[in-house]
C-alpha cells in the first residue's frame, strides 16, 4: 500500500516544525506585548458564513462538504468571518475594545505552487470596537513591529477603500459595479476595468503610489469629490500616527484587497524577492461585517500574516533560528546498568532534555547516536563509577570526559548547559 | 443573519485558550525533556489511510468528503495512521529510534456530549524503531510523568494484546473472529462475546484485574498456552521497569483498545470522576502498522492524550493555572499627550505587556478599563510631568501613585512586574 499525503498539503518534520514554532512564538510574543489575546475558532464552519462576504475569489476555492446530517460545512478559508461569528455568538457582552489574535490552518482548493498550499497557516489579529486613526495605526504598527522583530526586510503599502468607493459614490456609480471595479483593481485587470468605468479620475487615482508627493497629487485629484476627500483625510490622520513612530511606508491608492468587507484603511506588506507569492500580510478596516452577523454596529480592523510565506521569507533572507538540541544522552555500559541509569536521569528531566537508549545498544552505538542527534553530553553509567556514587560525563563537542558525583550532577549540568 | 458554530465544535475565548496553551506547553515540555520532537501532519488525509486499520468504530464516525477533483478525503480521526504514513513517505531514511510527538485537532462525527466533541484535540507520542520492554516502559512513564507534572490524580491500567490474541491463536480461533472478540471486549459487550466464543479460559482471562496477585492467577490460567504465555512474560519485563521507577499501576488483562492495530503492551489512564468520558489516555504497541504502509518491518509504540478531557480533569480536580495579565495600560491625560504616550511605551513592549487606549477615552474611563482587564499598573502621561521628563505610575492593586523619570521606567517596571 502506498498512500501519500493529499496534494497541496505538507508534513512538517521535527527541524522544520521547530523553526515554525519558534517564529510563531516570537510573533505571539509581539501580539501579546500589545495586549492582544489569543482565541480559537473551529476548523470548519457552516459554509454560508464565508459565502456571504468573503468575496468571490475565496468562495470559488472553498472546501465545502456535507456532514452526515446534510449540514453544508466548509473548512475555513480565512479567519475574520469566524472571529466576527464568534464575537456575535459569544463575546458581545464583553467590554470593548476587544484585542484578539489567532493562529491556525486555513484551507483553499487552489493549484499548488511555491508559497501556495491547500492547507496553509495564518496568524493575525482583530481589533474590535474602535473607529479611530490610532486603532488603524496600532494595527499597522503591530504588523510592522512583528516583522521587524523577526529581522525581516519588507515593504509596507497603505491605502484606503473609502477613497475609491467614495469617489465612485460621488460619481454615482452603482454599488454592484463598484464591487466589480474593486475586484478588477485587486487583480490588476486594467482592460476589464476600462470596460467597466471610463472616468479618468478613477484611473488616475489608482495609479497613485509613492511617498509625500502622492498626498499633494491625491488632494488635487479628489478636490471636487467630497466623500472621497473625507476618506483621504481620515487616512492622513492614520499616517500622522505612523510618522510619529518613524514607520516607513509607501502610500498606494491602488490597493483594493480581495475581500469585499474592507471599508477604510487597508494595507499590504510585501517581501519583493518572494516572487509570485510575495505578499505576506494584508489587512484593514471592516466596519460593517460585525453588524452583518450580530446586528450590532461595531467597527473593527485587523490583519493576517501568511505564515508559510513568512517562513519562506525567513529562509530567503538567511535569518538564523536557534536550534534545540538534547542536553544529554544516557549510556549504560552494560545491561545491569540500564535500570540504574533510568533512575539517575529521571529527575534531570525537570530541567534538561535527556535521551534514554531504548534500543538496548552497546556503548559505542549510543555514542554514535548521540553524535547523530548532536546531543551536547553523554552520561556514561558503569559499575565501577556507580560503586563510588559517580558517573562519567562526556562532552560531545571536544570528547573530554569528567567524573561527577551523582548528587552534583544537576548543578554541574546547569553550569554546562544553561 | 444568525450563523452559529457547527454542532459539536467550540470557540475558545481568551481565558480558556490561555489555560489550554499553558497545559499544552507543560505537556510539551515533558515530552521534550524525554527528547521527543514535535511533528505535524495535514488536517485531512486520503480517507483510505484510516479505513485500513483504525478499526470499525472510528471508520463509522469519520468526516469523509470529496474535493473538486473527486479525491476521497477525510478529516483525520486520529494521528497514529498519519504519523506512520509520514514516516513511510518522508522519514524512513532517518536513523532510528524516532521519538516523535504531535498536538492537534482530530474529528469524529459522534453525538456530542460532555467531554466528547466533533472537533477535539489530542497530544500524543510515537516511538518508532525499538521493540524492547524499556521502550514500552518509556512510553508509559512519559504519560505517567506528564500527568504527574500537571498535578492530576489518575489511575493507570496496563494490559497486553498479545495475551488474548495469543490465547485465541493457541485455541485456533480464526483471526476474523479474533477481531470481533477484541471489539466486544473493548465495548464491554459480554453477551455478544459469549455468543462468539464459549471457551471459559478467555472469559476468565479478561476478568483479571488488580496488582501482584493477578500475575499468579494469569500464570496459572495461561500455563498451557504457549503464545499467550510468551506475551505475558513480555509484559512482566515491562512491569519490572515500571516497578524500578516506583510507578503505580493496575494490571488489567481485559483492556482491548478500540483500534485494531495494537499488537503488544496496551495501557489506559482514567480519571474516575470524569464520568462517561473518564479515559484520558490510551496507547500501546503496534508492530505491524508501519509495515502495512511502507513494507518496512519496523515496530513502534505510542499513546495519545485526550486533551479536552485533560482540561476537564484539571477543572474537576481544582488545579490552578497561572493567569497572564497586562503589566501596563497607557493613559494619556489629554489628546495632545496621545502620540507622546505611544512613543514612551513602545520600547517597553520588548519586555512587558502594554495596552494602549485606541478608543480616545478620558483618563477615568481608561482607569476603569485597566481595572476591568485586571492590569497591574497604569502609566499616566500628562503635560506637567512630561516637561520634567517623567510620568506617573499607578499601582492598580493599592491605588498608590509614584513619579518616575522616563529613562528609569524600564528598570522600575522590571522590579515591579518581573
Amino acid at each position: 500500500m502506498n498512500i501519500k499525503k493529499p496534494r497541496g498539503t505538507r508534513d512538517f518534520p521535527p527541524s522544520e516544525l521547530a523553526a515554525r514554532e519558534y517564529i510563531k512564538s516570537t510573533l505571539s510574543q509581539v501580539f501579546e506585548a500589545y495586549n492582544y489575546q489569543r482565541i480559537q475558532t473551529p476548523t470548519f464552519e457552516h459554509a454560508e458564513l464565508f459565502q456571504l462576504k468573503s468575496g468571490e475569489e475565496i468562495e470559488e476555492h472553498m472546501y465545502v462538504f456535507e456532514d452526515k446530517s446534510s449540514r453544508k460545512l466548509c473548512l475555513r478559508p480565512e479567519a475574520t468571518a469566524s472571529v466576527c461569528r464568534m464575537f456575535s455568538e459569544e463575546l458581545r457582552s464583553i467590554r470593548l475594545p476587544l484585542k484578539l489574535y489567532y493562529y491556525g490552518p486555513m484551507f483553499r482548493y487552489e493549484r499548488p505552487q511555491k508559497g501556495r498550499y491547500r492547507e496553509f497557516w495564518q496568524i493575525g489579529m482583530e481589533l474590535i470596537g474602535p473607529q479611530s486613526p490610532e486603532s488603524d495605526a496600532e494595527t499597522i504598527l503591530l504588523a510592522y513591529d512583528s516583522l521587524t522583530k523577526l529581522g525581516l526586510t519588507f515593504t509596507l503599502e497603505i491605502g484606503h477603500m473609502g477613497i475609491i468607493r467614495g469617489l465612485m459614490s460621488d460619481l454615482k456609480i452603482d454599488e454592484n459595479i463598484q464591487n466589480k471595479v474593486i475586484a478588477c483593481i485587486d487583480k490588476g485587470d486594467i482592460s476589464q476595468l476600462e470596460q467597466l468605468v471610463d472616468n479618468p479620475v478613477i484611473h488616475d487615482l489608482i495609479k497613485l503610489k509613492g511617498s509625500v508627493n502622492v498626498i499633494t497629487q491625491a488632494d488635487n485629484i479628489l478636490n471636487e469629490y467630497k466623500t472621497a476627500k473625507t476618506a483621504f483625510n481620515e487616512l492622513k490622520e492614520v499616517l500622522e500616527w505612523l510618522d510619529n513612530m518613524g514607520t516607513e511606508y509607501c502610500l498606494n491608492l491602488g490597493i483594493a484587497r480581495g475581500l469585499e468587507y474592507y471599508t477604510g484603511t487597508v494595507f499590504e506588506i510585501q517581501i519583493p524577492k518572494l516572487g509570485a507569492q510575495s505578499q505576506i500580510c494584508g489587512g484593514g478596516r471592516y466596519d460593517n461585517l460585525i453588524e452583518l452577523f450580530s446586528g450590532l454596529k461595531i467597527p473593527a480592523v485587523g490583519f493576517a500574516f501568511g505564515f508559510d510565506r513568512i517562513m519562506n521569507a525567513i529562509k530567503l533572507q538567511g535569518i538564523k533560528i536557534p536550534e534545540k538540541r538534547a542536553d544529554l544522552v544516557a549510556a549504560p555500559v552494560n545491561n545491569a546498568m540500564r535500570q540504574h541509569t533510568l533512575k539517575i536521569i529521571s529527575p534531570l528531566r525537570d530541567t534538561f532534555i535527556v535521551d534514554f537508549d531504548v534500543m538496548n545498544r552497546k556503548l559505542d552505538k549510543i555514542l554514535k547516536y548521540a553524535g547523530d542527534i548532536q546531543a551536547k553530553y553523554v552520561l556514561i553509567v558503569g559499575p565501577e563509577d556507580l560503586k563510588d556514587n559517580q558517573v562519567t560525563l562526556r562532552n560531545m563537542g571536544d570528547g573530554k570526559q569528567e567524573k561527577i558525583k551523582i548528587t552534583d550532577l544537576e548543578n554541574r549540568l546547569t553550569k554546562l548547559c544553561r
